[in-house]
């Protein structure tokens, strides 16, 4: 019964897409915690989306918004003239966008690839000149703001590409997001955003340690922390974001380090600061051993929390032990 | 003749001081290119200062600005209610104020010291102590702001002693600053000021490597630090004090890094951070390694240049050859 | 006339290879420093070689040598039994085997591919599954030992492949190298050459810094080595690589850092290990400074020099000044 | 009773001291675990031995092996012609030896104080020259091996001072331990510890490291660590004091980490080895992040347990979660 009557929508929504304005679907892979939240304010915004995603139940769920589901990217590309793909990791977009059923071999001439997936700037470069190989556009666009964000579609976009393909994307992104940020060619999208997430890491642990530093010290923690904001140690951690429980309200530090940026989640953008450094050559002393310490965060369970969670990490919960 | 005109003046001034508002006085010790700008402001705002150095020519320099100089430490405790210390290190201010000819054991009861030196929390802690016990006052007063700040009078300090010593601080320090900043009990003052500077220090070593990281990756440099200072990324550094050439008029990295905060002395902060931090066994992993490579830096020989000249440090200036 | 007799031997030679014995051909593809003596060496113990190396110098000097010259590695893998690949990079690994031309894609059925290469296991697993598909076999053989070791045929493979496979490998192996060390199954080769260089690497680093703290501290450099020998500060570096100039004599230390392991192929070999940290999540805090330094190193122009140079990177060669 | 007989045995012994073999009393100050295994081996090989502890258990149960138990340092000074100190920390050292009832100003013209404290090479250099002033004489002489080996008289010492005072120590050294490395004049014992040690730490986080990415990488623990000892990533603690656990026998990381060298011991002495290298400038940049990690070890409660934690510490105990 259910069944039946999904079947008819689709056939009618079809005659609509393919009948009348099929050239303005926006096309969607990718319904993670972040990409349907960012569906969804396409739809919201008026716009037709063909979407699809390797977990059903995601797929079923937009659909419900008014989304049409498609069967594989290959049935979002010839369906689509601009393609959005959020995707996890590296690999992922390597397959969805070049895999033999992926999108740059069965997508329409002239069709714009929008990566918002967060990849290495090299796998950017790469994938858009197989994109231009095919006559399609590619740029590359990861998010600034977290799940919050793409619900409530004020999430920052950096963009890298052409100018006329920027253009053409920002038509799609300030749909999802308050501001598109352009970054350079091709690749500086990414490379702006992980330049920025290793900075972020770098003021996180710093941040923490400074505090608890001073916290060991006998200072107040809510004191040290306006000291900070009132001189040159400021940083957008100690201004918005403090790591340390109870200095400010409504961030995850005061909520058990819930919700907010996962410890995993920032691991896997200071690798991929790691690996372009590697290719660059460019030495990175404390992005690399900010690096290391979440991956021991990590290891040691805590991947889940608020990477604001090295607070705890290096604050004193057991006893140190001296003798001769 | 010269000499003689001067044994004149001080003649006279010894009147003014000892006859009339001697009990107004404030005493300086430490002349250097701190201190001197420092006492200046406190005869422009009308104090009558006895000061001391052991370099005669700061002394006489300060002199003819209208200070009376004195010839030892216990001179200048015989003639004042409050005296400002400003000293190179944790020795200096131990010698001046406990050393058998010092201002503890010559001061009269009821003197506010105001040491305005960079030092360790718990120095300031126990001159606090003996301070207390021959009936003194003390406070921990270090400044922030460099050699421009302490001539414009423009200096903030980071204050730490009681409530009432503080107040009474007050009345000399907002003479040679613009704010000064209740930080705690004594100790707080300093230990305050090396939270700041080694956060700082974590921001400029990781603000330079992710501008270096992203110049390597293709980004313009003004692009990326307008990038950064919109996003999680702004730091202090980011926003007011780039170390890129280029990218800021008007600060060190733009004028081959002379001028500014030196190298070298951000790393005398960087270790009474790391002495505070083995105190009291917090870790501080980016300090620590920040304090590493800043010692690196003065060891190559560029201990005189701005602290942004870790960006240079970290940049490539020669070749990396790679073969089988 | 040269070219008339070169023109001879291989039209003999080809015979021989091809009526008689070809079975016994050994291919070997990378005629670089290390692989040109590895070659040399087959020769010299009464191996039949086909090489082949895109630099033709290299390979005519191999050829004078009783080599036989191929044109392409379709060419060696159409004649040899048993070939072996020494090549810079993973990319260079990748397109030999896997390219159009490459090596899987034209070698015999059961033909073993030897790759003596120094790349990250995961290629060297991927490697193997291509060639068992293909029903090929694969070992990875990386070396320890440098120039002087392979010109001498005394270098140490840690070897990684099945038994049979292994067992297979070692009748070449031997020929070029005095011991082949079975380190588990495809990938462990390779595994265990980054792990000992990571190790190395922080040996070298850490016992630079330890001389220099200590010579500083006013310890007699060889006294003090000899201390660390006798005691839990010994390592490999400590008893026959000493990077402290006059300690040993014929160590590159002594010799102004010239000749020995380049702090660049080092570098190179702190990346792959810091590769495949990523992939397995494994922390790696000092392996991953000692990366960071040995980038600086490189950045500054030292790559080639050995990579005991960062004794001296990390000594006084200049000014420290410190000022109030 | 009791008293009454221990009395009756002190009268007599004080007897035999001071009538007949006075001059030859070695004494001894600082009766924990270490220092109290040393003193009974002194005893063991036919010492005199007067002995002094803040805690009377210890005092007593060296009573009860023959030893004579003093009342104060000053009560040690006044009896023997060489004191050995073995103390926990530098404001220990500092207060027997210089405090108003300390050894340097109750001991006799000549007396030779050998201090095997693990303390900074400074401190000891200071402490030679205000024995100097007071005709004393000072060695520097801090150990290799822990209880173990001062319960067996098995330790090595690390001597500073002058050859003659060096000799004149070893007559007592050896009665407590195999070896007295001459290191240099005073402060070169503690320099040689602090760096063996500090290289110790580098070695045994860099294995453990080294191991556990090994592990991750599919090496069998024990082949790499017999690969390791084949080749330059062989150290001491490859060799005889594996962290991974099931590698060797009757090493603490084979009994929980229970026993061996505790990780807040290692601290301690990393901190001496950090104070050493800011007074000297000479940068450490592994022995600086051993020692943070050292010290978020001790912060989470581990430091009793032996330094070979830092391999539990590094590996993976929990969940890393990778989320887009």
């Amino acid at each position: 019964m259910m069944a039946h009557r999904m079947l008819l929508r689709r056939t009618l929504l079809n005659d609509v897409y393919c009948g009348v304005r099929q050239v303005s679907s926006v096309g969607f892979i990718g319904l993670g915690n972040m990409g349907s939240g960012m569906a969804a304010n396409l739809l919201r915004k008026g716009k037709q989306v063909v979407a699809y995603d390797v977990a059903s139940a995601a797929l079923t769920a937009l659909e419900n918004q008014g989304a049409r589901a498609a069967a594989s990217p290959r049935e979002v590309a010839q369906q689509c003239g601009k393609i959005v793909t959020m995707l996890p990791t590296n690999a992922h977009v390597e397959e969805v966008l070049t895999g033999p059923q992926g999108l740059i071999a069965s997508a329409k001439k002239g069709t714009l690839l929008i990566d918002c997936s967060t990849v290495g700037p090299d796998l950017s470069v790469r994938m858009s000149k197989e994109a231009e190989n095919n006559q399609l556009k590619f740029v590359d666009a990861p998010v600034s703001g977290g799940v919050n964000a793409a619900k409530a579609g004020t999430l920052t976009f950096m963009v890298g590409g052409s100018e006329a393909d920027v253009t053409s994307a920002e038509e799609v992104l300030l749909d999802m997001g308050k501001a598109a940020i352009r970054c350079g060619p091709v690749g500086c999208g990414g490379a702006a955003k992980i330049c920025n997430n290793m900075m972020l890491a770098i003021s996180m642990v710093g941040h923490s340690e400074t505090m608890n530093l001073g916290i060991q010290l006998g200072l107040d923690p809510q004191v040290l922390n306006q000291i900070l904001n009132m001189s040159s140690g400021k940083s957008w951690v100690s201004d918005v974001y403090s790591p340390v429980p109870g200095v400010m309200p409504n961030v995850p530090s005061s909520n058990n380090y819930q919700g907010g940026f996962g410890s995993a989640l920032m691991l896997k953008d200071l690798s991929l600061a790691q690996d372009a450094a590697t290719q660059t050559q460019a030495p990175t002393p404390l992005g690399g051993l900010a690096l290391q310490l979440y991956r021991i965060i990590c290891a040691q369970g805590h991947g889940r929390k608020d990477f604001g969670y090295v607070f705890k990490f290096l604050s004193k919960t057991g006893d140190v032990q001296m003798s001769r």
